[in-house]
């Protein structure tokens, strides 16, 4: 039998975190010179442990904390990380594991295993750590420590800093590091974008395949295990950057459907449309991909017209996209596009740029058009010190409002959706009821919605699609039918041209 | 194509969470009454809450507060619950969502659906609890709370008392509900069982699946994935009891193998055994189930002599196994059967009456022989209230010394591994050296080890083996090479006899 996959997965460069450490010292040296601050002290940062359910001893499988997995690429809980700024060391402290860890969990590596694997210049374990930093501190007086202390401007939560028992033995400075660290993962190298492409590619593959396996009848949740079994058995994937939003039907016009409470299980009825926000995490670096399409494999007229909007939007950002664009234009693009596509289809009427003044975008795409992915899947940074968040509809929505710049890894997710909740409002309100053709619209009540997302990496002169799905109406169509992906034909060199601007 | 699988997810009753209060009910007021304390309060129970990884948005899949889900069945996150232990009445409050719910996370559903869902007899928003509890309270005075707090003696951790605002307006008691909702949780009611059971049915099927599917060559994990997209796809099971222990070669011998440090990724040898201790969880009940049989197919004489060795101890419990029973009788049963195979085979010397008293059990079974099963994997309530855990070899791993009792679903899984951290110390100690045949153990080295794991639930004159794994050689060998299962032959009718004593 031939493999169902052409995926393999790949060995992890763990030059790609010293890469990352490089980086930071270069930035963080920088910065305190530009302060006239000495170039000492250390970077400290605590890794993840393990965390019980409740009071019992269950605990899912340990996934690292983000900012720690970008400066060590640790696997294993328990762990801290230093870096010492002024000569560059890099240290891991390693818990110290009782003997019957061997019995139970298994063979206690040596601290040389540490060393090697994760190529850091010393390693010690956890409970030495204050007298290492003590000895290895060049200067005189207390060491002083750079702690990782900031806000995720997605959740509002705060970073904890490293917990040390005897802090006081040491100066602690909570301010300067984690907007520094914050910036270096703005911008991916060369290695990180390996794995980003990796995750995309087994993601691709297998967003194929729920296209391939999916019938009316069967339930969302199977669509669910299909993907996740796909990326795990061929892509090597355990983890999941986010929780797979398998949506049919009306449940595609709610935008985070897939939750405890709406939990994938509705069975697919003949003439849904299909929505599937999935993305599987390679080593840390994820991908965050939706396609849409027919539950039966064709199109109606109706969700000819809706897909082509949001499909137009996607094209006509990523044609776009390049250093120096501003993400606000780019979200306005999108929503004027489909706009322009609900106009020319009859359901919106009048001046374009009245719905834009009166934010009508926002009644079909209350989301963001796209976030920042990395080892986070809404990866930090989106809002350095000095940018304020919109409060308009739609704009207060989005997750970064910055600048592109080369090397940023960037979703592009426009929609368009039929939420009674957004859209009884707008057709009641005097001031933007005219733009609204209700004979039209009510034709779509229930329909649910359409999301396009691909993974975008900003070139030196546009962009680069790192998703590769089947997209327009016919390449879904012969997918679903059985044609081989890529296609043989000269639509799927169309394809390439169009997702790499 | 013929369906691969004879599964077919079940309606949860709800009427079992409606039983489980009642029980509860019974259990508190005879409880009270034996104490002679008035027969009133409030049972108060807060649910589980989403929770963030570190500083992001990222959320894991909502997984329910066991004592929560017990009494209530709740699946959404956010819930506090209240049974009034004088008129019997129970009360979900469900937290009141923001309008935006309805664009990001669907429909915001009217306090009567979750009443009718899961069968309380009123529901109200949880900001309303201190008024509904001091409203509804019968007495003069203010309300009593019995709050749950005790710890877990598997995690050792506490569970967290429902917190409110306002705690001062009321009485509160901290140490009456632990232990007597507890002892609820250990006897299973049938509907309890009907749940448990069908976990076990998609789990027993799923650990067929993967041996058939397992070849030399693959990775261990694609194993995992393997059984958790058959329970999901299938079963509808999208949460699994604990995570998949994968372990193939001399990883066997790793008791808790599988979790991030150690994480399914070996390659699969001819040659080598296998031991996939793996569970499915339908609706909060679990199954816990261990299968352990040669990755090519074919056992070895080794494999042969090692794996009787568990399969004559797994059945020699079973068939011991009814109310009274103590629960380290069949522990050392389990212990003594091992070494009499053993011995038998030559691996072991002497007399197995020595091998017991110096414990040599548990250097070839270091851990307990089986735990409590339901909502959670390691059920609570293995030590009640004066009963204490043993301080010896094997026996301090018991995770209960109970005796059975009707009504509890235990796991029996007993093994038998090579593990050098336990054997080089007992073949140096000059008062244990003599039991062991050197020049045979040594052929075991890199061995691994096996273990066989059933769910079996303790009737009034025996017990019930809710797991239906191949277990026999023959029954192995056949279903690897192809055999449907169960066997066409007589083989697999002795197989359930021997399973349902």
């Amino acid at each position: 039998m031939a493999s169902p996959s052409s995926l393999s997965p790949p060995p992890v460069p763990m030059q790609l975190f010293a890469r990352n450490r490089e980086k930071l010292l270069r930035s963080l040296r920088d910065h305190l010179a530009s302060i006239s601050r000495p170039i000492q002290g250390f970077v400290l940062l605590q890794g993840g442990d393990e965390q019980t359910r409740y009071c019992t001893d269950h605990a899912e499988v340990f996934r690292q904390e983000s900012y720690f997995a970008y400066l060590f690429g640790v696997r294993e809980p328990g762990f801290y990380g230093a870096v010492d700024v002024s000569s560059g060391r890099s240290y891991l402290f390693a818990p110290r594991l009782p003997a019957e860890y061997a019995v139970w969990l298994g063979e206690i590596k040596p601290l040389s295993y540490f060393k090697e694997r994760y190529m850091v210049d010393m390693v010690f374990y956890v409970d030495e750590i204050v007298q290492v930093l003590h000895d290895h501190f060049g200067e005189a007086g207390k060491p002083l420590l750079f702690l990782l202390y900031g806000q995720n401007t997605d959740s509002d939560n705060f970073s904890k800093p490293a917990e040390l028992e005897e802090m006081e033995n040491f100066e602690t400075d909570l301010n300067t590091l984690h907007p520094v660290l914050t910036e270096c993962r703005v911008i991916k190298s060369e290695l990180e974008l390996d794995l980003i492409q990796y995750a995309n590619d087994v993601s691709s593959e297998a967003h194929v395949e729920v296209m391939r396996k999916i019938r009316p009848g069967m339930k969302e949740y199977q669509l669910e295990s299909t993907f996740l079994h796909h990326s795990y058995m061929y892509g090597g994937c355990r983890h999941c950057s986010y929780t797979c939003i398998c949506a049919t039907g009306e449940n595609s016009a709610v935008l985070h459907y897939g939750h405890a409470a709406a939990p994938n299980d509705r069975t697919l009825q003949d003439g849904d449309i299909s929505l599937f926000d999935m993305g599987a995490e390679y080593h840390f670096y994820g991908s965050d991909i939706t396609c849409s399409f027919p539950v039966n494999g064709k199109f109606t007229k109706e969700q000819i017209i809706i897909y082509n909007a949001v499909l137009m939007a996607h094209d006509a950002v990523i044609s776009s996209m390049r250093p120096g664009v501003d993400w606000i234009h780019m979200h306005k693009l999108a929503e004027k596009t489909i706009l322009e596509s609900l106009k020319a289809a009859g359901l919106m009427l009048g001046d374009i740029d009245g719905m834009m003044a009166k934010r009508l975008g926002a009644v079909f795409m209350p989301h963001g058009l796209g976030h920042f992915l990395g080892i986070d899947t809404h990866d930090p940074g989106g809002y350095p010190k000095g940018t304020e968040r919109s409060k308009e509809p739609g704009l207060k929505s989005l997750r970064t409002i910055r600048e592109l710049k080369e090397g940023m890894v960037i979703t592009v997710e426009p929609g368009c959706y039929f939420i009674d909740a957004l859209l009884v409002p707008a057709l009641g309100d005097p001031t933007t009821s005219k733009f609204f053709n209700r004979e039209e619209i009510i034709k779509y009540k229930n329909f649910g919605g359409v999301r396009i997302e691909s993974d975008l990496y900003v070139t030196a002169n546009g962009c680069k699609n790192l998703t590769h799905c089947p997209r327009t109406v016919s390449e879904i169509e012969a997918v679903m039918a059985g044609a081989p992906w890529p296609l043989n034909s000269g639509s799927s060199k169309i394809k390439e041209e169009k997702g790499s601007v």
